[in-house]
């Protein structure tokens, strides 16, 4: 079974539900596109409720956001670690981008990228996507590590993972195509299996 | 001389240099952050010229800012090609993006990747993105090509150059922090060698 990334799961907790309409309306929008009037309307939450769950206003919101996404995908990352071949892993986790990407149209990214690129004067929600993507290569590096790589190394190839597909998913956006996600995971399998020979 | 790519020369045509003044807010503050304002003050244009150079209104200098920047970065990759080794060509693209994190406090990225994140509402902008990724890809491709690689895997080579940079400028933003980039370059050394010696 392909993870499925592009619908989280609704919940009945107002808070939580404006997180994930948020994540889910940055990814398409970004982050000066994406107002409280749509948050509202998304999560369908009462008008006036934002302020009170969120009394800093829209930057503590999208700091939230940038968790939520980061967190999501972290929890997938671990599961898969857990029971697969680090191969399989990588795979899965540019498989997840493509049902993203194809399901959705080309129209929604990675929240922690809009982040980066249109919300990087929010510091602390820049800060999140920080951690989000320095935690997704920490798992990688680990699970690389425990078979045998060097440290240095799984580092090294764990953050062209994450990079190669984050951009490749830009790129797929802007060509409407998936053909950049699919090169690139052709690629890191390469990549991947080069890399635990030279360990074996 | 690693090339640079931060400062694009300013021009006294008031076309051109809204134009280029375009190109260098959206890569700091994405498409939605970047008011006519912003581009009239940064440009130093009268206030009412911008509908009278640009009648269409922002998509129109959106789309012109991203055929601006697109075009810039295959002139320099051209060059070079014309001139150098592969895998000097591949590291000198990444240093070039080195330069801007860098002498830039991080602030800035790439003004392709803004306009698929937060502005593929704007369809011939987000075209324009598109054939300038891939005008890139093309480039490096042909460059693999001349040298003996196949042509289905030199495309796929290139793609995950371009990729994979492009996606560690946005983890690099978002950390505050070169070593991502400089991870991933030295990976895609270790890629380009590898598939060169393959079809020697």
């Amino acid at each position: 079974m392909t993870p499925v990334i592009i619908g989280f799961m609704p919940t009945k907790d107002p808070r939580k539900q404006m997180i994930r309409s948020t994540a889910l309306l940055i990814r398409e929008r970004g982050v000066e596109g994406t107002s409280f009037a749509d948050v509202i309307e998304h999560s369908g939450a009462p008008r006036g409720s934002i302020y009170h769950h969120f009394p800093e206003g829209k930057p503590e919101l999208i700091e939230e956001a940038t968790r939520f996404g980061s967190e999501y995908i972290a929890r997938m990352l671990s599961k898969d670690i857990s029971t697969r071949e680090p191969r399989s892993v990588v795979r899965r986790f540019a498989q997840s981008w493509r049902g993203l990407l194809k399901d959705g149209g080309f129209a929604a990214g990675c929240p922690l990228v809009a982040v980066a690129v249109d919300g990087s004067h929010m510091k602390a929600a820049r800060e999140a996507a920080g951690d989000g993507f320095e935690r997704w290569v920490d798992l990688l590096t680990d699970s690389f590590a425990e078979r045998g790589v060097d440290r240095r190394r799984a580092r090294s190839v764990a953050t062209l993972v994450i990079s190669s597909v984050e951009g490749a998913i830009v790129l797929a956006r802007a060509e409407q195509s998936i053909a950049p996600l699919d090169r690139v995971t052709k690629e890191l399998d390469l990549v991947v299996e080069s890399m635990l020979d030279q360990s074996a």
